[in-house]
């Protein structure tokens, strides 16, 4: 791919940094290529890009590299982010069609993905999908086969299994954004209500992203204060029928920002650079994230599906997977969606 | 407007929040408004939400508020940035298509703009601005009567004067984004050139933003060190037709994104979320931007044109324009810029 | 005091100035004394610059305001940290031994304390540092009306309890640091024991600041994952005296650096620096902070003794007083507390 | 050494942890240790740990190692740091007297020095610091072959030297801290006299670090305006006798600070986390800082001295010196103190 527009281009010579500086006996430097930290972004729609510079603007790395098919609104793209350079530390920016450009990545992050298309059966969609991953996953994994995989694109429980098979990567350095954002939703919608921070908010959406997302009412403390709890010893009784229309309240959310403005951006770009942060910077935080969870929650262990649950997440990936206590409804309905998505699997033939 | 979703709305006891709290005796607490800094931001398209997000990211604000004429669009944003709650220093997110949600602002940023129909004159389009901007102007005035005033749309020099003009403010309150980005894009082209941090290069483009810019080669330094003595002295002589190639290639270089991508947005974004930081936190850095020019390098004092000239900003708006040395060359321009400017907006009748 | 060596002083011409930049008319420009944010911390020793540094690192405010009674070490201090000008946003520096230099601000930090003499009875320290205060504080409320009060100097809670007295404010704008770093402190014993990141834990020390502190074991959860109930339902019993090993162990910790290193300075100047973010920027978090305890937790309605709660903090002050579950236990622990200090208080006849 | 107190010492199970995740299977995890930002500080003085602590606020490294002589001032100052864990991103703090702490270390920062007794000549004070850094220098370079190294201590330009020379490693990678606090301070005194941003003022000292080092005047500019050109084409004419006014009120501001309140710390601290910034994140930026400076402006080849000249600064160490225009005057001052270092240092034997 043609390089950004640089004064070399313009015939400007070149000795004009021969001026500046004098050079430097640099022999045994430590290379910096070795030490940057570098994340690659694929795809450059409106989640990608939002992914993109919030990565930038929160200054976690020295090397951002952009990879898309098409390569007008790719070279664009990098090139808007380039001009910013002035207002931001310095960071190297890159993009190309190539996937070359990725090597040596330690976070990947896959935000492309096919469209469904009207009338369109979710299977055609999921195989539609399939083929696109087996031209991006494969040289991801072979241009940088230490890194960690993110997957963004839905439908995420499924695409991160497809992306994990596709690698050959161990499961712990493969996951999908999954119930992330549904959680940071979950838990704005309690903090507006409470009129408290919403990071004073803890609380998990887990399973499947989306419609069949399971809310742990057990969980959900303000400050430390389990609020399910408080609720009981002062009396106030919450109906089956409240939690649950808390809920869908948050799953609907999503549709409703879609339906309003057409795609949702900020706050997944957001979410997806808190998990960065959080992996690369060896954190060991607490998210829930979509990850093999065969074994977990009586979840079959023949079952290899990819699901949200609360894991610890540092440099090596998922560290380890959170014992939050499930009720028996709760974990039956991770125990089902573990069934749906394993039965489409098998008929993806992977 | 209707609210965002909100658990209350869901018949969801508002008396969870009494449970968690216990009320405390607050008599005579400091006003928390009176204290708040709040940015509005007027047209969510691309370069609006670009500038909201990186303002929030940023952290510099208590409440930003947002307004647009499309209510859909404009409740999809504020949810889609209300929804990063958990990941963000708590802000307050406010929309609405009524100007009163804009109220007690410190900073308001217009970005809202009629596009150029095909076909359409330089000056009909200027005045289809000029009815949009009576009915964005006065409002924001009536409602922030104490606050500044930043106008991003373009052509950027014209609708400032149209804004000042309309808000009655004093002119040190009213200025346009002007050349700042022309001037980190000048900045970048020279850094990424001589491999320097873009943040040691001193470069401004002044003037008319667009295709007249002037690019003052003689405040051009790295780290401090003059670029043109430098090359004099060691006897490198860049020709007037190398130094106008490097011009050419920072205004095209706008074109060239907007043609690839159909628009610009991440720049301009933290361009004008660094200019908002220099004045909100009163940090008196000098950046180009577009202000009532008229009286400085020889221009008509009678000539009320906005035209970008290095100003020291801070919470006051412009404090002082810089005095940099121009060449005869530059000033002409300059002074050839503010005619034609003066021209067009003696037609406008305003 | 005499202002920082400047060049005016050295007889450099300030018309330097003006060669650098035009005036501009500013007619009607907003004030921006009026909307700076401004915190004056009284005392420059150890605790007290620990505090000023890290509010300054994390760009909190426009303005610092130092006062102490040695005008050297105060000088010294100022000049210390407007030296590093060139690496901070610009942010205003002043110093005086005159409380008028802490005018116009938002909050007041009051470090400075008598240290005990060897011999001295409790009592005899508590007059010496009501007598401090009488000097302190008056001034304090004189020149800033309006602002947030917080005394960092111990014993903490009496003197809150003191600084309150005599500053005349509502109790919701004077708390006292009180056990927010004892809880960091088990928050990070904690953390390191489960290897988790200690912002993910949630865990409170409340009561009074000291040997009679009291960990309040049911609303320890990691990641909104209760501890105790966790340990429970893997039928893991956790022993009395195990958790009181724990809580002495982080009473512990603070004399263990003192005996160490002479004195704490990092932790609380981290702790207050947080408390000052959440108090000024209108966080809403929730923090244990010593405040105006009567009426809660069964503590008698006329016993107006300060002690740490945890609180919901904002631009306000206490916004209000959580509702924790406390056992009888530790309920009785806090009223202990109360009643000690109620005695103290009565004795020092103010 | 001993570890900090931790629950396990206290007999509290460490199968706590166990209760909490569930563990994962991770072959072939990328280990975290090799792609880890570490710095370790030499010497826990009140430069060493304003250093420490404004790097560990300004979040720049995963670890920070801490090494001194006296154990329990060491422990006492890791402890008060690892106390503030709630209120920083984690990040890992050890502290020993045995060099081994620092192994893989990414930078070296030595602030540890001998004092000077009372009588004692120059001389004999430098042999002492040698027979220290012959302590220091070759574990540290043992330990961290591929560092970079970092002197702060004081004459700090001949210490860089001895610490160069027992490293063994290519002077690329060996700097002192040198002039760039003497900069900072030139720049504050200039923006506080011209009420702009320090951020905004180019200015260097170079040379030798104290009361010969030289001031650049041909090198300040306010906002890329060169101010002596300005004031020449304005036709004030500053004398000679002024600028060296200036230049030694740099100097003595460092003096008045020492004698005012003992000792420098913060400025110095903002300074060498502001340069270790520089370095790890590869910002290639320009700073002033004592570097090999033999073949540089006439400094003869033979003589090996360190001095400060304005350097570009990356991952790789000093990646090349800035071409600076020097007076006659300027340039043979630079001369005579490398005649005057050359000359110490060849009575060191070393």
């Amino acid at each position: 791919m043609k390089k950004a527009t640089s004064l070399s281009e313009l015939g400007i010579a070149d000795d004009m940094a021969k001026v500046f500086f004098h050079p430097i006996q640099a022999a045994e430097a430590p290379s910096p290529t070795k030490r940057r930290t570098k994340i690659s972004v694929i795809g450059v729609g409106n989640v990608g890009m939002a992914i993109a510079q919030t990565i930038l603007t929160q200054d976690l790395v020295d090397e951002l590299a952009l990879v898309d098919a098409k390569e007008d609104k790719l070279r664009g793209e990098m090139l808007d982010l380039q001009h910013a350079a002035a207002f931001l530390p310095r960071t190297r920016i890159v993009a190309d069609t190539d996937y070359a450009v990725t090597a040596g990545s330690d976070l990947c992050i896959i935000t492309a993905g096919a469209r469904q298309i009207p009338g369109e059966s979710r299977l055609d969609l999921l195989q539609r999908n399939l083929t696109l991953f087996k031209i991006i996953v494969p040289p991801l994994a072979k241009h940088s086969p230490e890194a960690l995989l993110m997957v963004v694109s839905n439908p995420v429980d499924v695409l991160t299994y497809i992306a994990w098979k596709l690698s050959g990567f161990p499961p712990n350095r493969v996951i999908g954004s999954g119930t992330n954002l549904d959680s940071s939703r979950f838990r704005f919608l309690l903090a507006d209500h409470l009129q408290v921070n919403a990071q004073d908010v803890q609380a998990y959406m887990v399973g499947e992203h989306g419609d069949s997302s399971v809310a742990l009412w057990s969980s959900i403390s303000v400050g430390g204060v389990p609020v399910l709890g408080s609720l009981e010893r002062q009396q106030i009784a919450y109906e089956e029928g409240v939690l649950e229309r808390i809920r869908k309240a948050v799953v609907q959310s999503a549709y409703e920002v879609i339906q309003l403005k057409g795609y949702t951006s900020w706050a997944i770009g957001y979410s997806v650079a808190n998990l960065a942060r959080s992996l690369l910077r060896d954190q060991r935080r607490i998210h829930p994230v979509s990850l093999l969870a065969k074994g977990f929650y009586g979840i079959d262990d023949e079952k290899e599906v990819f699901l949200s649950l609360p894991a610890q997440l540092g440099r090596g990936g998922v560290l380890g997977v959170a014992s939050v206590h499930l009720t028996e409804e709760e974990a039956s309905r991770l125990r089902h969606s573990a069934d749906t998505l394993w039965d489409i699997q098998k008929k993806l033939g992977i």
